[in-house]
């Protein structure tokens, strides 16, 4: 990811330190900051100064294995803190359990096999982002209009994006596209993230209001709607952040594709349909400010789910690091890949 | 509507001076503006400090007279200023032309016909919002567990309301209702608005981002949709507060039934369909900003739509001051009554 001319990711080790870009900080400050200990990183995690499913097991894992190095006897403590950090997220189980995995396979040298193993996750997951961009570019025309929810960029990866490759990619080979960016309420993801990540690449787009994409829909003016996931369960019903149910369902009322971008990670095969994701609840100060800025009266209350699960009838197909595969094709391949 | 055990209406003529309470102001602060020049009428439609069709109807209709009143000369100009102050809203029309045709009808004493013209075209809308909630109350049980998005409340009219009068009416009946109240991004009116009338009344509500709202539909936690209209064509489409169409497909995709509370003065059947009502687009800061307060990186453009159109085959039925009508009885209607 582009930013003033250097080339950042979202969260990087350098001398067994941990720093992310602090997304809360964005898009008025550009901030580093380091990660100390486990409880910073937690911390880091629950306020969503790193978030986005494949950046949030990027981290963990990274963590996991700096926390582990430091202290190997606290290990089932590192790993299960990391793991309550975010209910939603499969990405960030999987992170935890690629180094778990190597620090109990591994015989002598546990520390650094765990780190091993998590520079492993992480540059996997960079280069699994980079073809979902290859991949999805090739379903973008010139003068392609798409429509994206929240963050699925860059900054929600540790590079590239999910969503925001195909963008990158198809800009890059010269295309000239345009995307329509839901602001995504509560938390203003796609106004404050994907709209910085566009703007900062040259890519043409605007803001527009959640209550907007429906009327751009209706008006023929979208071409395709491309979504990250956090979880996508055996059957291809796929949690998101809230309001990308609704942005299917406008899709498909108006014949528009609808397509999630994702790493394998985060394909939850143990799950056989999206009604055993557990949907986050967060606090409703959320809705009732934006930022320190209240909104409402004081007098009324707010419910504030995180996320909401889209049924794959109403999925065209997933972006994924190996090509577009169709949902009717997902059991198949679960099949013959065990 | 109830403030602080006093009754209030939004707009009023007291000793041939026109009041409003400032939107604009609310939910922090309640605060009475008197409108003292037509300038400053249009100003304050144009700024929302009125907003709601039938408030701006009424509005209009009073400044319309008052105006007419201090310079009988100027009738055409002060009637299209006040036209031009809003173009969705069919209300504005409706209440310029009563005002008006009294105005050309009279002979004698055309100012005082004009303000009694104005006075009677408001207590008629009062009566309507009214007759709304008696009607729309029959639609409701106990436990009822209804949408509203935007505010169509004694706020959007002269007293009681538009979608939001059957909630009073329930609740007066001894009826435990809970609505959903759509923030309605970008200006908020559902966060600021509904949810301090609801509060005010002491109907039991929660604020949701717009987002949220298909999430509860698809778990079946939503039993009705009811929101007003700013025009609705001789087909049944009908024009209202951007997010509105959104709301209508989830509610169809899902089994609701989709209501739309409105006034006789919101039916224009002089507009064969939807595709005919002029859709305004607003300023970009309403999405770039929340108050004062800039929300992205400044780098981004936004595009504010402040309206969409619901096709008619996504309403089950109109809430009108004489009763519940369906779609398919529309034409019969107008054939009937012309």
């Amino acid at each position: 990811m582009q930013y003033q001319g250097k080339n950042y990711r979202t969260v990087w080790e350098k001398d067994k330190r941990l720093f992310i870009i602090d997304q809360n900080a964005l898009p008025f400050q550009f901030q580093i900051i380091e990660l100390k200990s486990l409880l910073e990183t937690v911390s880091a995690i629950k306020t969503m100064k790193v978030r986005g499913a494949p950046a949030i097991g990027a981290t963990a894992a990274l963590s996991f294995a700096l926390e582990y190095e430091k202290t190997p006897e606290k290990e089932t403590d590192i790993y299960k803190a990391l793991l309550e950090s975010r209910p939603t997220a499969v990405d960030l189980r999987n992170g935890l359990d690629f180094v778990k995995a190597t620090i109990d396979q591994e015989i002598n040298e546990k520390p650094a096999a765990a780190i091993s193993a998590a520079i492993i996750f992480v540059e996997n997951s960079v280069a699994e982002c980079f073809a979902i961009g290859q991949h999805g570019n090739a379903l973008l025309k010139n003068d392609s209009k798409i429509l994206t929810h929240c963050n699925a960029g860059a900054l929600a990866t540790v590079d590239h994006g999910t969503a925001l490759a195909p963008f990158r990619a198809a800009h890059y080979a010269g295309k000239e596209i345009f995307v329509f960016v839901d602001e995504t309420r509560p938390r203003l993801q796609g106004a404050r993230l994907t709209a910085w990540e566009l703007a900062n690449e040259g890519i043409p787009h605007a803001i527009i209001a959640d209550n907007a994409a429906g009327y751009y829909m209706h008006n023929g003016e979208i071409d395709m709607v491309i979504t990250g996931a956090d979880r996508i369960a055996r059957n291809g019903d796929a949690a998101n952040k809230i309001g990308t149910y609704t942005k299917a369902v406008l899709a498909h009322e108006n014949n528009i594709p609808f397509y999630i971008a994702a790493p394998w990670s985060t394909f939850d095969r143990q799950l056989i349909n999206g009604d055993q994701i557990p949907i986050e609840l967060r606090d409703q100060d959320e809705v009732l400010k934006i930022g320190d800025i209240e909104i409402t009266s004081g007098l009324s209350k707010a419910l504030n789910p995180a996320f909401d699960v889209t049924p794959v009838r109403y999925i065209t197909g997933y972006i994924t690091p190996t090509g577009i595969i169709k949902p009717e094709d997902l059991e198949k391949l679960w099949e013959t890949n065990i």
